[in-house]
């Protein structure tokens, strides 16, 4: 190694300490605790889906998927110039359909003219203990943030950094009406594969547009539909219910539990709407012959149950069509069925609409 | 372990063992040499985006660089009812902002009625040696394929499988015109981040709607606009230049070579157009008053030094503002710089009418 090699080395450690001592010197962290959290159905300080008690209950995958915090947020109010995050993960996995930022990062939103606007990521390194600035030389007007958490890993420990001098609490008046919760159980879509950061998820996009709070129940590999379930999801105080639970489960389990598990949202709850939604299509499938006739069984057996339930007359229940739910282009998925951006953003488009007309014709049978 | 979870194991290695082996005995492999390859300037017989000798004489970390498999693909016709991989990774480098299925997987493209549709992915497992069904249960018409390669790692070697007894080969009339290159110089967006998979670039967007084979010399981080690579570039038999070059370098820096590099291409190919990008707008700079002045001075750098060629008579420098390139909603980049999927169909629906306008223009030049 030359001289001007080892200049170049002890300049850069020199700057890096430099960095550090200054970062440690200018900003404080306060534990997530002290601020909103939102995407949860339950009061606990943690960043679990569903409260301890309940979980234990539950299927053994259920149990620690629902400790990912796909869909739960932090809101926090501040005139700080900056913001950063300290977060402690539970995991390491390996997702080859996920960028580690959607898997275990961080994605903060602004409040700005009553629009969340994205702000910027925190993005993870390998690793389970992670420190990171996100955004820095902000004018020190008071503003509202968002702060969503991973989609993939669980979070043990969330502080958030602001400059020593700054002021930083909960918001006065909140970006998201907590006290209007929409519940959407599904698979590994709904948990957020592939979003490329945490607030690009179809249930976030769905969220900051109606600002509405969003308990996020994308269950990855195990939307089953298990009784257990449907009670849990009745024991939460809502005004909707979205079910985009097809994917994993094939057609002759459709078959079985869509009548049973819908049945009892519907009965338990007359009075709020059940938006059902069809598996997109696979793009594998224009090829794959066996994916194809596969996820067409899977809808028509999904159809089939709801008609079933029309017939009988429960009028709670919706129904949105695949056709044309993420685009004709072939190009909104990652691996033929994970949505990517492009997808979320395209079946946000086709459900906004239709979601906002259920939630006006249904505002009335709550008042 | 109880006697049911035994008797489950062992069955599942019976399976995953007869699984092996019956795709060993059904499935031939062929190395991609025997196919045509895409995306490359030279004929060298590697997944290198510039040939080995010119290399050598550039800078360090572009040696490097340009051995990522950005941009390249593998061309082939087939009647299998199935389609399968093995490559080579030469490393295992980790990125916040990408996806495994990005860095290192490969992506399958059909060619149907005269238009490229995804079939799928090949997604990577951890490590160097990957081996993959990317497809399977295909009607037996022959059909041509474009599997694309890593964006940021480099192939050292790839076989691609099909059913034993089919026929694959070099298609006939091929749905790429390999006679028509465009050369997009650019930085780590150009490269691919952060597209979902490695057909999403925009490069790559652009080049399957237009059907011409494009360079990209996309190098992360490393894009300082060097004579040497506009010596290079202007070595490669081109119909169009493009040069998004504005984000790894500083307004000094911008002032100081874009003239030069400019001039130097448009003074040695003036029958070549030049299309020039402005850098897109960084989402953190709407919150980061430093980062907004840094992009703006970026921007008026690389304009300033575009209208004095202009003044001095070089006709053939086309420019596309940042203006829009992206939309609205601030939801199009991955950490407000690299492009998601969402992003760059956005960015290539500007590119193309603007791209497709001076191809037609300047087609008369060349004929």
């Amino acid at each position: 190694m030359d001289i001007k090699n080892i200049i170049k080395i002890v300049f850069l450690l020199t700057l890096l300490i430099f960095n550090l001592f200054s970062v440690a010197q200018n900003i404080k962290f306060i534990n997530a605790d002290e601020f909103v959290r939102i995407g949860k159905a339950d009061s606990e300080l943690n960043f679990h889906r569903i409260e301890d008690c309940t979980l234990r209950e539950m299927p053994k995958n259920i149990q620690t998927l629902a400790k990912h915090s796909s869909g739960i947020a932090v809101i926090f109010e501040t005139n700080s110039s900056c913001i950063a995050a300290k977060w402690q993960l539970a995991d390491t996995a390996y997702y080859a359909n996920l960028t580690p930022v959607a898997q275990s990062g961080l994605d903060l939103y602004c409040l700005r003219n009553g629009e969340w606007q994205f702000v910027n990521v925190a993005k993870p390194k390998r690793g389970l203990c992670q420190e990171v600035a996100i955004i820095s030389n902000m004018d020190t007007t008071t503003k509202q943030f968002m702060l969503y958490l991973p989609l993939f890993n669980s979070v043990t420990n969330l502080e958030i950094g602001f400059d020593s001098s700054a002021w930083a609490g909960k918001p006065k008046l909140l970006g998201i009406d907590v006290s209007k919760n929409i519940v959407v159980y599904g698979s590994s879509i709904v948990q957020g594969a592939s979003a490329s950061r945490p607030g690009m998820t179809y249930t976030s996009i769905v969220q900051r547009n109606l600002h509405l709070n969003i308990i996020n129940l994308g269950l990855s590999g195990s939307v089953k539909m298990e009784l257990a379930l449907a009670k849990y999801i009745t024991s939460i105080p809502a005004i909707c219910y979205i079910l985009d639970c097809v994917p994993n489960t094939s057609p002759q389990q459709i078959t079985k539990k869509t009548y049973p598990f819908i049945k009892y949202l519907s009965m338990s709850k007359p009075k709020i709407p059940i938006l059902i939604i069809e598996s997109i299509f696979r793009e594998n499938g224009y090829f794959d012959k066996e994916v194809k006739d596969f996820v067409k069984r899977q809808n028509d057996a999904l159809f089939k149950a709801c008609k079933q339930l029309w017939t009988e007359g429960y009028r709670n229940i919706f129904y949105l069509s695949s056709d044309n739910l993420i685009g004709k282009d072939h190009e909104s998925t990652i691996d033929g069925t994970h949505l990517t951006d492009l997808g979320f953003v395209r079946i946000s488009d086709k459900i906004l609409p239709y979601l906002k007309r259920i939630l006006k014709e249904y505002s009335t049978n709550r008042d």
